[in-house]
C-alpha cells in the first residue's frame, strides 16, 4: 500500500548532529579564542541529556518545553566538565543555535526531494516548528509541513506526538509511512498503525556505533538511503 | 528593517479561489453528466458563506472546526437554490475538495521561491494544515512551515493567528512582514507589531471587484506582484 504521507525522525536520521556539533563547536572555538574543547565528548554528553529531560515533560514533571530551552538548560550544566564556564550568556546561546544548523546526510537533500514527488513529507521530530525551519532551510530539505513534537506539545515516543501529526495531514497512520534510523521509534510508530521504513545511519554515533546498525523489526521497507526509500516506492 | 519572516494570506492573496472554482466545477459538471450549473454565483455564495460560518467559532458559539468541515457544511445549504440537491455524499466532498486544488496567481509560485531566498515564508491562512499542504503541492508553493489557523485554534482576525505563527517561528512582530491583498487583514497584522505588504489582487471577485482595489493604509510595503515584494526587499 503506498504510503500518502512520510512522516520522518530528523536527529540522526536525516542529520548528522554528532559530526555538525563536533565541526561547528571547532569553528566556535577558534572565532572566541578559547582552550581546546573535546567537541566528540561535549556533543554525546549533551546529547545524553537529552532523554532524561524530556522524561521530566513527559511525565508531566515541567510543563512542555522546547530544544532551545532544554539544550541551553544543558548546556549550562556541562560548561564545567568541560572547561565552558567562560562563555557568556550570548556565546552560551550561539552555541546552543548550533542545533539548527546541523548538516544532512549526503543522500538527504536530495532524496527527500525525489520521495516528495511520491508523497508528502514532513519531519515528526521533537524538534520544535523553528528548530526544524532554521534546520530545514540550513539543510536544503524541502518539506510539505513541519509536524512533530510542538504541534502536539509532547515528546516521543508519547503516542500523540506521531497521531497529531498523521491527524494534521488528514489521513490515518496506515496511510503514513514513518522513516528513522532508529528501531524504537519506528516500534512506537508501528504500534499505532503506521507504516515503517528503517534507514540505517551507522555512524550517528561515530566509528565505534553499536546500535541500530541494522533493523530490529520486520519493518515494512529497509533501504541502503533515501534514495533508496524512493525506488522501493515507486 | 528586512523582516526575517514573510507571513501570507493565502486565499484571494496567494491563490485565485473563484477562478478556480469555476474551472474546476465545470470539469466536474462535464465529468458527471449534471445540468448546467452557475459557477461564478455559486462560488460567491460559497465564499459568502465564510465569514459568518467564522464568527461562529470566533464568537465561541461552537468549538474550533476546520474549513473542510465549514466548507461542506455551507456546501449543503447550497445544493438546493444551485439545483445540485442530486449530489451524493462522495461528489458533495470532491467538490468539497477543490478547496485543496486552487490555482495560484501567475507571479506567486516563482515569486515566493525568490522571496524564500530573503527571508522565510509561511502561509498564515484561515485554511487548516492539510488543506494548506495539499493547496501548497498543487501550486507550487514552497513554504517553510504552515503557520496559521489551526496551530492557534481561531480564525484570523483574531489576534492568536497572527501572534502564534510569529511565536512558532521563534520571532517578534515587527521581525515578520504580514502580506496580504486585503486591506482589514493587514490593518488587524499591524496592530500587533507586524511589518505590512499590500498587494492588489483586482479580479479576485471578478472583472467588476470594487474592494481592496488600493491601499487603504500607510503600508510598509505596496508592490504590484510577489516579484515586487522581493525587489523591494532585497
Amino acid at each position: 500500500m503506498t504510503p500518502r504521507a512520510l512522516l520522518f525522525d530528523v536527529f540522526g536520521t536525516c542529520v548528522d548532529w554528532r559530526g555538525s556539533i563536533v565541526r561547528r563547536g571547532a569553528e566556535l572555538e577558534r572565532s572566541w579564542g578559547i582552550p581546546r574543547v573535546d567537541w566528540f565528548a561535549l556533543a554525546d554528553a549533551w546529547r545524553g541529556r537529552y532523554q532524561p529531560q524530556m522524561e521530566t515533560v513527559r511525565s508531566g514533571e515541567r510543563a512542555w518545553a522546547d530544544l532551545d530551552q532544554l539544550h541551553r538548560e544543558a548546556l549550562d550544566e556541562l560548561v564545567l566538565p568541560f572547561g565552558l564556564t567562560g562563555l557568556d550568556d550570548r556565546r552560551r546561546d550561539e552555541l546552543t543555535r548550533v542545533w539548527h544548523q546541523l548538516d544532512p546526510w549526503p543522500d538527504v537533500a536530495t532524496g527527500l526531494a525525489s520521495l516528495k514527488r511520491l508523497a508528502i513529507v514532513a519531519p515528526c521530530s521533537n524538534g520544535h516548528i523553528a528548530l526544524q525551519v532554521n534546520l530545514a532551510r540550513h539543510a536544503g530539505l524541502v518539506w510539505d509541513a513541519i509536524l512533530g513534537a510542538e504541534i502536539a506539545r509532547a515528546y516521543k515516543p508519547q503516542p500523540e506526538v506521531y497521531l497529531e501529526s498523521a491527524r494534521a495531514l488528514g489521513l490515518e497512520p496506515n496511510d503514513v509511512m514513518f522513516v528513522a534510523a532508529h528501531n524504537d521509534d519506528l516500534r512506537a510508530a508501528r504500534a499505532l498503525g503506521f507504516q515503517t521504513a528503517f534507514v540505517p545511519r551507522p555512524f550517528e554515533h561515530g566509528l565505534e556505533q553499536t546500535t541500530d546498525l541494522l533493523p530490529t523489526g520486520s519493518w515494512d521497507v529497509v533501504a541502503s538511503d533515501f534514495h533508496d526509500i524512493a525506488a522501493r516506492l515507486s
